[in-house]
């Protein structure tokens, strides 16, 4: 795979200035908008100028060999174009096609792409006043196009149109992954669906299913049934589930490469086959979180007996070239207490637990290759002597990606994608799996796929996780496919806030389920002032949460207020961006849009109240909503002392910063994203 | 099934005082609710006072054979109670039960009831400051008292409880249902899920699959796969889908009824095997509206082997006793135009089309009796002879219901139950399917089986559907629940909103896809003066917006700004009460209430404008945020006049109401809905 550098020849800095240039020099339509609202943003983008208007009359057709994937496809494009713009188009897009001459959409493919993680997924654009054409050698690559249609839907007074543009596009990676673990807590298939949705939407091409857990083994195993029957609690995907989802996500032009996490965080596994584990059974389903003892006898040949049944069966039911293996955090505990294993390392030479977990490797890796299969694993399973096929998944970070790549093997980037850590989409946004300084060889570069944002799910639930992929995901997403140098955090903020939208159509819940928790909190529609306190709200960022008391286990509700708290606030953002200008400028005119949002946080308290006290379950936020009057009563008096131009107090800045200091502390589980700003204005007053 | 009369002894106009005095018979705790929150009312209540505090300790267990369901529904109730309260417990609920003399929850079932429809679904629940103790003679029952006790909690100061009761319960109506037309728009499983589980909420207990339609084949059939490859726009049920459906209902106690429409209705069908049809094909799948040609050919002796097939398939598929064939509005068109159908008439006796049509239900009646099922259909199917195990479902009234019943046919009310036409909850609330004064022999009363909500989709998608069943649907389960007399109107949709808030904690999304639909037409998150208008407007009611231009097909998008509006406008029903009150008594002290409303509607036009101009979506409705400000001007107008007590302006008046007159008519397919409660405003400063 090679690097695609054609970003417009501009670079890094640049790149909002382009975007802006490119529109602005346009013969703009009067209500257009001021930029393009892409994302991930293409390879290449030239505004010819002009619109593409979309009227009733507009229709679909196809040349070439276009297959029933991209025919599906330009049916729900055109769904989802007619459920944006209201429009009632007359063609009847689900069984007909317009002739070529007649199609205002038309859409050349060159053939069928492969599912392996190597199909050609790069497509041309061109947008005139006629028509919208799409080019591409694949129909994969038709797909990502339609996409980038979509994203290019403006408004005008005149009604709805497609700017003209010319977009030579292509993926930076090749592989552009999101995980969802739904071991910890189930996800159902219409989870699993709609974020599949998702994911196509902002182009990312495979679905990493974490799908075995010490807290639950998800699906049907006609080999091995008490798998599922026992090891699940009930909540398990059938085969025919599992071939439903494989099916969705093809006629998305996405993967799924499934993931059965051996020999550690495997108790679900042993609840069901005790006699597999290292140690003396019975085991049951865990409840807790954390890194546990129970794992596989790598000494007892009957654990690859079962392996091998097990991975031919699902060597049939995946299509995927590849199987993740997991291989990550056996603690070593139960290997080291059974003698039969001690001695056994002795006698196959093993000096350790490492070199003991890289002989189960070995083993597991041949019976995938007897099946026809080549093997991911996270980090712990490289090893000297691997065959190069295999590919090593980095959640410990790059310096050991790119320390596979030297020794020869292709690696994916997980570290800093962490989206159950509830960080910042700048954070994941900035960090790029292969940035333009590292010490590799253009062959070691190319061993670099990609990489994949993992949805861990110890907190969160069917109701929560698509608010913590989402639309985060989508800064990462455009990190593994658009150019190195577009790094515009400003603008992709921008953009964020329009796709997040956008990405409600596909069914995904992460907007609307805020209000709903919010509403079954309070037993009540009218939730007012719980909304104007969870919006400046986060919960608790990296692994702080889990270690708040109570404990979560599996079995722990959800649907606290923390749990409406999207993981990054725009409120906050928003009002962080504005004190910095204020204080950077000192412009007054600025100065309502600060003083406004203060006085209604300030006035919160009081109505919040009587929410409260009707429900015992959001008494928790009471030192919440009291630490945010407070904050907001500090940066009301802070502005007053910045207008008045008195002397600065320095006294009372130090008070007052001690004071934020404990309204910035983790209260329910999470915490005020506007402290920070409010410090600032603090500071400002003494002229830091 | 016996008519239950035991509700309290007391009757209709007594009822909500009857809640009021026996909640306020209490010793309550402080911040208690003023009432019970039960939909459906029970058949007898007490409240014994006193509370059942639930912690973190509270165990579920049970005695006696409770089966499979019931163990699985009491986890349910567990994670929902979690859900709500935020409380951690400390039973691991999925697969422990506690000691019964330990159990806070104690439930107790005599047995697996039968899903035929037949199941005894009574329960007794005594809830005491120690436990909560559910008993009933199914674990059927057992289902819907675990509901009732979901209602029942309720919260204090001191945290959550159940407030001591005595409830005796057991349904009026033995066949409680909801039709979902998935013909016309499909309708994929995760929809049918979540209503499934609302439909478990209020207790209702038959799903009605609408499968096929003039629009689609929405099932996958492995004996003629044309139907669904060509039938359904691949928009179908896997065989296998099916069965996860009627699992899920069965693990909620509700049975699954297909319905095939035949022999009219069925131009999907004749799609895929024109040859059936009583006119030469080829056919299409329709994509309009209404009452097609298209119908089986019953002079044709392989329809009956293609239905026996058919059929045979389908027995096997669907374990309940019923099958429905529709049997409704066949135009008889291809049959009179088809000589050797005329023939066929002759040949064997047969009048005219009605007698044909009998002919024809008569040999699918054979087949499906052949197959173990018994019939149910359309009114249309009536005919003296049919067997008297078949049931005739009234879309046409209730006097085509008493007369079946008075000739010895069971019968299902949903004329009045449809709740596609967004009529009011009251108007279906108070559509007795068996009224005291109805003159029915004893016998025959008991030929009422009940009735069903219809939910048919040619104005709802996947994204609306939701929000036309609920909540008004819970209104309809406590007509077929509840005792005759409960029927206090106010207090009906007091319990409503409860009810609303919380069917959202099963995944329903009537609440929060409003403002999804807004946010889409208006590309951005915050729609604060949509939603203003949303909130006071409905969608035209009956078939008033079908008749509408431009014309919906299947194809036509339903993401418009009517399909936000919730078929009973909450805010406005409030408003007109509010103006009922001040009418009548003109107490100064509700003038506020209604002026703030009245001043927010006047000035929402300004805020809206913006909105407008950025989405042409949008401009439909320009007219009607002119009307609420002219209807609103006008109100507030009418307010002045009413409280400066100045001498009546009747021409004044005249004026304004004709002004309303307009101001009410359609637009953008809706109708603001607080035009009558400011018409009354004017009349009353003429003192009308």
């Amino acid at each position: 795979m090679t690097i695609v550098r054609r970003f417009s020849a501009c670079r890094s800095g640049a790149v909002a200035a382009f975007w802006a240039v490119a529109v602005f020099s346009l013969p703009a339509a009067p209500a257009a908008s001021p930029s393009l609202n892409l994302m991930p943003v293409p390879s290449q983008v030239t505004v010819t100028g002009g619109t593409f208007r979309i009227t009733e009359a507009a229709a679909i057709g196809m040349v070439g060999d276009a297959g029933e994937r991209s025919r599906k496809a330009a049916a729900r494009f055109m769904e989802r174009l007619a459920g944006r713009t209201g429009l009632f188009f007359e063609q009847d897009f689900r069984t007909g096609l317009a002739k070529p001459d007649e199609a205002g959409f038309l859409f050349k493919s060159g053939g069928v792409g492969p599912l392996d993680g190597t199909a050609d997924e790069s497509y041309a654009l061109t947008v005139s006043p006629d028509r919208v054409l799409l080019v591409a050698p694949t129909d994969i690559g038709v797909l990502r196009g339609l996409e980038t249609v979509l994203q290019l839907v403006d408004a005008d007074d005149r009604g709805y149109f497609v700017p003209c543009v010319q977009i030579e596009d292509r993926p930076r990676f090749r592989w552009r992954g999101l995980l969802i673990d739904a071991g910890r807590h189930f996800m159902p298939v219409d989870v699993i669906k709609r974020n599949l949705d998702g994911m196509a939407a902002v182009k990312m091409n495979t679905f990493h299913w974490h799908l075995t857990e010490d807290q639950g083994f998800r699906l049907e195993s006609l080999a091995f049934p008490r798998l599922h029957a026992e090891g699940s609690d009930d909540f398990y995907y059938t085969r025919d589930q599992v071939r439903e989802v494989i099916a969705y996500a093809a006629d998305r032009g996405i993967r799924v490469m499934p993931e059965f996490d051996i020999p550690g965080h495997s108790t679900s596994w042993l609840t069901a086959y005790p006699d597999l584990a290292a140690a003396p059974g019975p085991f049951r389903i865990e409840r807790r979180w954390g890194v546990f003892d129970p794992v596989f006898n790598p000494a007892d040949e009957s654990v690859y007996d079962f392996f091998d049944c097990f991975f031919q069966e699902m060597a049939a039911l995946f299509p995927d070239p590849y199987v993740h293996i997991g291989g990550d955090e056996n603690n070593g505990r139960q290997w080291d207490a059974n003698p039969e294993i001690a001695l056994f390392k002795q006698r196959q030479g093993l000096a350790d637990n490492h070199a003991l977990q890289a002989y189960f490797n070995d083993r597991i890796l041949k019976i995938l290759a007897k099946y026809g299969k080549k093997m991911v694993g996270w980090d712990e399973i490289f090893q000297p002597g691997l065959p190069r096929d295999i590919i090593i998944q980095s959640w410990r970070g790059r310096a050991s990606l790119f320390e596979s790549a030297r020794r020869g093997y292709a690696g994916l980037l997980s570290n800093g994608y962490y989206i159950d850590l509830c960080e910042t989409a700048e954070k994941h946004y900035l960090n790029d799996p292969l940035p333009d300084d590292v010490a590799l060889s253009n062959a070691e570069r190319r061993l670099i796929l990609g990489g994949e944002a993992t949805m861990w799910s110890e907190l969160v639930s069917f109701e929560t996780v698509d608010s913590r992929i989402w639309p985060r995901t989508a800064a990462i997403a455009e990190r593994l496919w658009s150019p190195l140098e577009v790094r515009d955090v400003e603008d992709m903020y921008r953009r964020l806030d329009t796709v997040s939208v956008r990405l409600e159509e596909l069914g995904l819940l992460h907007i609307k389920n805020q209000d709903m928790i919010l509403r079954r909190l309070a037993g009540r529609v009218d939730i007012g002032p719980l909304k104007t306190l969870v919006e400046i709200v986060e919960p608790l960022k990296g692994y702080s949460r889990q270690n708040q008391t109570p404990r979560y286990t599996q079995l722990s509700p959800l649907t606290r207020f923390v749990d409406a708290a999207s993981p990054e606030s725009r409120i906050a953002r928003a009002f962080r961006r504005a004190v910095d200008r204020f204080a950077e400028t000192r412009d007054r005119t600025l100065v309502e849009a600060l003083r406004r949002p203060l006085e209604r946080w300030r006035a919160n308290k009081d109505s919040l109240r009587p929410l409260i006290q009707a429900s015992p379950a959001l008494l928790e936020i009471e030192p919440l909503s009291q630490a945010l009057t407070t904050v907001a009563d500090i940066g009301l008096l802070a502005l007053d002392v910045i207008l008045a131009g008195t002397a600065p107090d320095a006294a009372w800045a130090e008070d007052r910063l001690k004071v934020l200091e404990q309204a910035k502390k983790p209260k329910a589980h999470a915490e005020l994203a506007i402290v920070s700003a409010v410090a600032k204005l603090v500071r400002t007053t003494v002229g830091k």
